[in-house]
C-alpha cells in the first residue's frame, strides 16, 4: 500500500514509518517540525536524542529499500496538501499531524486558537484532497480516548443504541472532553463523520489511550531510529513522565488525589494497532471508531509500579502528589469498550513491568538530558488560566 | 443592562439593537460588514434596501436616546475583542457575529475552512475576554436547531437522561448536523460548554429554528430601521426565499420531495426570545440550551401557505420542486422540545398567514431589487461538491 504519514517526525509518526516500511509498504511523509518547536518554546527537549529528518530518511531507506518521499510543508495550506496527493497518490493517510497537547491548548487564547485551528484545518484539507483526488483512499485519524471524557456509563466504540421516550436510534456517543485540545479532536471527528456520509469517504477514527514506551522492534540499536520522548508538562504523557522522573530520582507526581483512570498501551502496541487499521480499511462511506488501548489503570497504581520497577534498577524514588493543575474528576467510573482491534487480530503486550524495565533502561542513558530540564517536571499551566507552578500536597502523599 | 451585540449589522443583530434600545438597555455593537461582502460575492443584494451603519447609528440614538458605541473590527482578532470589553464593560454579549450559511460553507475547502475558523475563533475570543475581563457577564450565543440534525428521537433542549447497560447519566444530546456551517456551531457549543464548566461562566446557547419576516414593531416606517432580507441560495432562508419568489411570480421551489420538517419562528419572535434570554441570565457556571422556535412545518406545506396568501395579494405563483442540492432526509420524524422560553414568558405570534401577508406587502415594494437578481433563486452549490444549477423535477410537482 502507498501510505502517507502526516506528522512523520513525531513520537508515533516516526516508528510507524519504520514499521510500515519493514512490512513492505511504500511510505511517504510530511512534517513541519512544529513539535520540535513547541517543546523548545517550553524550554525543553526530547529525553532521547533524536536525529534530523535527513538522517531519519536515510535510515528509512536502508530499512525498507525504497527512497521515501518527504514534504516539509504546512498541512493547513491546501495547495501543499493537494500537491502531495497529486505526487504520491496515497491509498491511505495516517493523520498524526496535529498538536497533541491538552496543557499547551490551555496556556492562553492564542494557544487555544492555534491548536483548534491547526487541527481542524489540516483535517479538512486531507478530507477535501481525498474527495477530489483519491476518493477511495482511507483516512486513519488519530483521536484520543480523552474525547469521551469520563461519563458515568460504559463507553462504546463511537456509537450506541439509545432508547428515549419510547423511540430508538443509533447515535454518536456524546463527547465531553476536558480541554480545548481534546475538543479540537472532537471537532475533527465530527467533520470526518459528515465527510464520510456526504462523499462516501472511508475513515477510521482512533480513540487512543495514553501511549508509553521508548521503542518498537525496528528501532534496534541504530540511534537514527530512536523516537522522541517528552517529559515536559505539555508533551510528556504520564507514564513517560514518571519514568523520566524515576531515572533522575525526582518524586513521581500524580496530580490531585491521583485516582484518575485511563486506558494505556505501549508504543509497540500503538504501532501494531495503527498498522492493523491501515491494512484492514473500512468500506466506502464508513466512518468507524476504534477505542485503542489495552488496560485501564489508576494513575497512582501506575506510579507505584514505576517506583517498584525503578527500585530494582537501583533508582529509589518517592511518590508525591501535586496540586492538580487540571480540572478533572479524580475518582470516577471508567469502563470503555475495546473490542474491535482485538477482532482484527491485535495481540496485546501483557507484561507492563517488563515494558517499564525496557523504558527505564533506555532512559537511564538519557539521564543527563532529563536532569538538565528537571525544573519542567512540575507543571505550571493551570486550567483556571493561572500560569504558576503547582505545589506538592502533603496530606495526599500515599502510604508506601 | 449593558449589552454588546457582536454582528449588529445583520438580519437579527440590527432589529435586536433597536428592541433593546427601546427597552432602555445600553446597547453597543461591532460588525465588520462581512455579510454585506458575502452576499455581494454571490452577486446578490438584500431585497430590502438597507442603510449604512452611520445612518443606522443615528436612528438608534434617536430611538434610545443614547449614543451607541460601535466598533468596525474583526472579532477573530483577540486584541480588538479585549479593547471592546475594556471600553464597554458589557453585562451581556449577544453573539450573532458568525457566518450563518450552510451552502456558503459547502462551496469548497476554502469556504468550509473560513466558516469554521471564523465562527470558532470569534467565540473563543469572546469566552476568553469574558473570563479575563467580565467573568459575570452572560454570553448569549446564536446556534441553530440544525446542530441536532434529524435523529429518529424527540430532541430535548441540549441534554437528556440516558440509561445504557444498566447505568444512568445526563449527557449532552448528540449532534449530527448536515453541513460544515452547522458543524461550526456544534464546535462553538462544545467550546462554550467546557468554558462554563472550567471558568464558571454563564451562557445561553440558542438552538434557533428558521427565522422569517421583514419586521418588528420598532422598524415602523423609518427606512433606516429596515433590516436586510436575503433571497440568494446561501443567505436566504426558506420562507424568505418563497416570499421573494412569490412577489415576482417565480415558482416556489421546495428542494427534493420537499417534506423536510423544521421549526420556524417570525423575526419578531426571535427578537422577543433573545431579549427574554438576555433579561433572564443563567447562573454562574451554567451552560443552558434553549430550542428557540414555535411551530414545526413541512416545507411543501409552507410553500402552499405562501402561495395562498400571495394569491390574495394578486401574486399567482406555482409550486415547483427542484432537485435537492443538499444531502438531507426529505421525510423524517421531527419532534423537538421547546418549553424553556415559554416558561420564561415567550408569547408566540400564532398568525402565520397574517405574518406572511405583512412580509409579502413589504417585499412587493422591493420587487425590482429581487427581479434584478432572480437568476440567484435557483441554487448551484451542491453538497456533493459540484457547483452547477439544479433542475426542476417534474414528477415531484405537487398537485395544487
Amino acid at each position: 500500500m502507498r501510505i502517507f504519514i502526516a506528522g512523520m517526525d513525531g513520537y508515533l509518526g516516526w516508528p510507524l514509518a519504520q514499521h510500515l516500511a519493514v512490512r513492505g509498504h511504500v511510505v511517504a511523509g510530511a512534517d513541519l517540525f512544529l513539535r520540535r518547536q513547541w517543546v523548545k518554546e517550553l524550554g525543553s527537549h526530547s529525553a532521547t536524542p533524536i536525529a534530523s529528518m535527513k538522517d531519519r530518511l536515510a535510515a528509512l531507506r536502508e530499512l525498507g529499500g525504497l527512497e521515501p518521499e518527504f514534504w516539509e510543508v504546512d498541512l493547513t495550506d491546501y495547495a501543499s496538501v493537494e500537491r502531495i496527493f497529486r505526487e504520491f497518490q496515497p491509498d491511505a493517510v495516517a493523520h498524526l499531524g496535529e498538536c497533541p497537547s491538552a496543557p499547551y491548548s490551555m496556556i492562553d487564547v492564542q494557544h487555544a486558537t492555534f491548536v483548534q485551528v491547526n487541527n481542524v484545518v489540516s483535517t479538512f484539507n486531507l478530507l477535501f484532497a481525498m474527495r477530489d483526488h483519491r476518493p477511495n483512499a482511507h483516512l486513519l485519524k488519530l483521536g484520543t480516548m480523552g474525547e469521551y471524557g469520563t461519563p458515568n456509563l460504559d463507553i462504546p466504540e463511537g456509537f450506541f443504541e439509545v432508547e428515549y421516550r419510547g423511540r430508538r436510534d443509533r447515535l454518536p456517543f456524546p463527547r465531553q472532553p476536558g480541554s480545548f485540545y481534546h475538543l479540537s479532536k472532537v471537532h475533527g471527528s465530527n467533520n470526518i463523520m459528515l465527510a464520510c456520509k456526504l462523499w462516501k469517504l472511508r475513515a477510521t477514527d482512533v480513540m487512543q489511550g495514553v501511549v508509553f514506551g521508548t521503542r518498537i522492534e525496528e528501532i534496534g540499536d541504530d540511534d537514527r531510529m530512536l523516537t522522541r520522548l517528552d517529559f515536559d508538562e505539555c508533551f510528556g504523557t504520564v507514564i513517560n513522565r514518571f519514568c523520566c522522573q524515576a531515572v533522575i530520582g525526582h518524586p513521581l507526581t500524580p496530580y490531585g488525589h491521583g485516582h484518575q483512570k485511563r486506558g494505556f498501551l505501549p508504543l509497540r502496541d500503538s504501532i501494531q494497532c495503527l498498522t492493523l487499521a491501515l491494512e484492514n480499511p473500512p468500506d466506502a462511506g464508513e466512518y468507524r471508531v476504534f477505542n485503542q488501548f489495552q488496560d485501564v489503570y489508576d494513575v497512582t497504581e501506575l506510579a507505584f509500579k514505576v517506583q517498584r520497577v525503578a527500585d530494582r534498577l537501583g533508582c529509589r524514588v518517592a511518590v508525591h502528589n501535586l496540586e492538580n493543575p487540571r480540572q478533572e474528576m479524580e475518582e470516577h467510573y471508567y469502563r470503555p469498550d475495546h473490542q474491535k482491534l482485538l477482532d482484527l487480530g491485535y495481540v496485546p503486550t501483557r507484561d507492563l513491568e517488563g515494558e517499564l524495565a525496557v523504558m527505564l533502561a533506555d532512559l537511564l542513558k538519557c539521564r543527563r538530558r532529563i536532569e538538565a530540564k528537571k525544573a519542567l517536571l512540575i507543571p505550571s499551566i493551570q486550567w483556571s488560566g493561572k500560569l504558576q507552578k503547582v505545589g506538592f500536597v502533603d496530606e495526599l502523599t500515599p502510604a508506601k
